[in-house]
């Protein structure tokens, strides 16, 4: 019987002896931990693991041992590390899109892009050059409203794990948000709380900061308020205009929004409030 | 006669032939331009010029020269590359204090820490090991206005080019600082504009960002939001309570508090409106 | 009569007067100079200058009369900003060319990829989603020599202004990289001068380095010793195997050749002996 | 009874199990594991945790458990987090030596300096101001042995848990690194293994590189080849001359030390052969 490899995550109140309980039962289905983190959030009491293990596993049994073990109040996983179904959607920007695309395609990016949805035309021949199905649904002579419901139903047809905003422009609904939560997620062109909203670049000029940046959160709440999960930033200096700081940026943007994707995928990236525990 | 090294700066608005008629000039008395610096600020139609000329000097020769060069809203001077003298201000940290002490005296500040002054007892001991007088003023029992008068007398007793706030934690007055227009120089704990204002660590924690930073800025007006001449952060992780980012904090405060006063000791920051022309 | 927009390049030997010289002719062309960068290597006695020029340009009279102003040794040139040709050359590995194909499909970097080489099939089908012409020139069963005569028949075929290694595995012999001088770009998947050679991760791992990184460096003589133009790291951890560093680089290795590449095409390096000067 | 605050840490080779059973006999001992971190050396089979426990100790009687749930190789020790005397040794530069003495005179290192040594006098007077024993010990009229055991009687009389080569710029016998395995730290200049030996900064502006930098490594064996701690780098540009390197380095040097030293006073650091496990 071949070796397999899954991941446990455990998300739960903290106690006395929660990393020897979990791990004993690991033990006892001789399973092999590779990798091991925790966290505990001594503020919250809470406890985070996740348990990179090898053997081979029973499911149903291995989990109803972990839960034996448990308090009440604890969210667990097992999972596997296959690629998963991803939606993007974006305006007419290229760059967030493209770098997705080619990391996917030729890629460190373990995601089947599934469908690509814009509220423009204007990035659907990139789409087809990748044989990628694109919906243009414009948000022109119809509320915004009417627009998400079309959205969603596209992007229901494809049952993605996650929804990715590589640059879509326009602000959410919260009905729409509450639909997919903690599986959006977005790229913002700022190091967040800094220039939320609108046109964050032209802000940064206009406050002559001496870098720029980008984040990487999920969407659950208000806008660019969600939970970070990465962002970085780069020098800029006095002669960038606003634009030519837009230009600057999209390198991080892109590097930003795929590295938070990869931890993402690994299942590395536990949601608390509006916090998340990163395990890289 | 010995060979002089001074810096020649300019700063009015644009024409053509600006770069042409100002190192004409200096062509014709014999000096050598060793490096240089502009900067056209085509939004604002605004040209910003600093040359490193080696030669001997005639200044006011030299100036008069270039006075006929300029036009009439010109603002230029020369200046040579001495040690200046700077008064700190501080509260109860000590790190951004010793930095500047230990980088003034052994290290690659050029200026001289002339006067300390706290609301607080906590860093005599620090001043008192280095000999650098020490001025202990209470805010305590003191209307804010006769504090700062009586601050402001203790700086002006020692004529300082600069003053620095080495992370002090209180306010100052409009009329405080318009005293020093351009000449006070603050590092904030946080990379503005995110957390302006009190425990920006705390702040940060709060809202789980992944980056955490400093910015040296100019005093010239609101709170936290005048001209920035750097900024720089570190990357951290969920692990960190507010207290540790603010541990944390402490080397890039330091960092960045020193490289903002190098690069304006050496001449090389221009302040126009709120934004900084940093030829570094 | 439109206004265009060109830039000067300037290399000589240094004296006295030059910058004054050249903008006063510039001046006397009623050109108006948008950004000047200057720099005079002392150790070498050389002054570099890039002017980026507005205005209506005579080519051949500017030029006569800048001539006029220059020591003998001096190299210049006048160039418009325009599209310029590139070949690439590549091995297996997609992510570099990937990202060269998207910048320069959708994106900033001002170059237009007019053919593919490489010595395995592997990256036909990227280069024909984006209907590039792709070689694949194989290595095998012939003499180096003889392979790299069929590789420069078809660079030449297609008459690039510089060719781009973007991850080709194999060490170029002397007389290839001198028909190329100063024109060919590689990347080096370390931060040079460390690991030089193949496996430069293997080494790194090898050594238990806590960063990795990624140079781009112009071809001219011994392998990975050519003028260095843009350098970057990332921080790497006791977690990650050589294999790992390998796939934690790519982001780095795209992004320091962009940026390399973008510099390049704005003209903004110069080389010198083993060493540029880059204007960014 | 106080709750008290220590640290386990593990090294053995790895075998399924051993996160269960370790932290099993934690519980055991109603200790409460705050943070805990696990690294598994997949390629050398080996097993290192490092456990922040919280409760009440019996230290004896948790050791001899533990002793019997680890294979006969382990190493382990449970520590406690007080402050460390360390040794200090230096040259002539005074940076690196500065920041040692303001960050363990005020700051967030936890250690005390018992003993400063340096083979020049110029360091004595910052040695006094801070009241630490100041050692001026030549190197003159003296052979290498000589000088080394000179220097290690005033070490030993001062039974430091730590050795700190703060730039210090001399080669050390292997008799004498070997005296103190895994205790002394050093500060190199450059990005190792770049630029070994002396004159990095030189050797760095010959090169031309675009970025310099600073390694803190444990000195076990070569010169510049013992087990890495930190390193970190800056960029510079054309415009820096070799001495402007060494200058503009130094802030990284003392950051990059600094940042080593707190990683191994916490006990964040396992060496293992010629690498470093750093659970930061």
């Amino acid at each position: 019987m071949d070796t397999e490899h899954k991941i446990l995550l455990v998300k739960c109140s903290d106690s006395k002896g929660l990393i020897a309980k979990i791990t004993t039962v690991c033990f006892e289905h001789q399973l092999n931990i590779i990798r091991n983190d925790e966290f505990v959030d001594l503020e919250n009491n809470l406890f985070f693991m996740r348990s990179e293990l090898e053997g081979n596993f029973n499911d149903s049994k291995l989990l109803n041992a972990i839960k034996l073990q448990l308090p009440s109040d604890a969210q667990f996983r097992l999972v596997s590390n296959e690629r998963k179904p991803i939606v993007i959607m974006a305006t007419k920007e290229p760059h967030c899109l493209g770098e997705l695309i080619m990391k996917s395609t030729y890629g460190l990016l373990n995601a089947d892009i599934v469908g690509i949805i814009s509220n423009y035309p204007d990035l659907s021949s990139m789409a087809e050059n990748f044989n990628i199905p694109f919906h243009y649904i414009s948000h022109e002579s119809i509320s915004r409203q009417n627009h998400e419901e079309k959205i969603k139903e596209v992007i229901d047809s494809y049952q993605p794990e996650y929804l990715v905003l590589a640059k879509y422009m326009r602000v959410l609904n919260p009905e729409f948000v509450a639909s997919y939560p903690d599986r959006i997620i977005n790229i913002h062109h700022s190091f967040l709380p800094a220039f939320i909203g609108a046109k964050p670049y032209h802000q940064a000029y206009e406050r002559g900061v001496k870098i720029i940046g980008a984040t990487a959160h999920f969407v659950n709440n208000n806008l660019d308020e969600g939970p970070i999960i990465c962002q970085d930033v780069i020098h800029v200096n006095h002669r960038l205009s606003a634009k030519e700081m837009a230009q600057a940026g999209q390198q991080v943007e892109e590097s930003v929004l795929t590295q938070a994707l990869q931890l993402v995928l690994k299942e590395k990236v536990f949601v608390h409030n509006n916090r998340t525990v990163v395990f890289d």
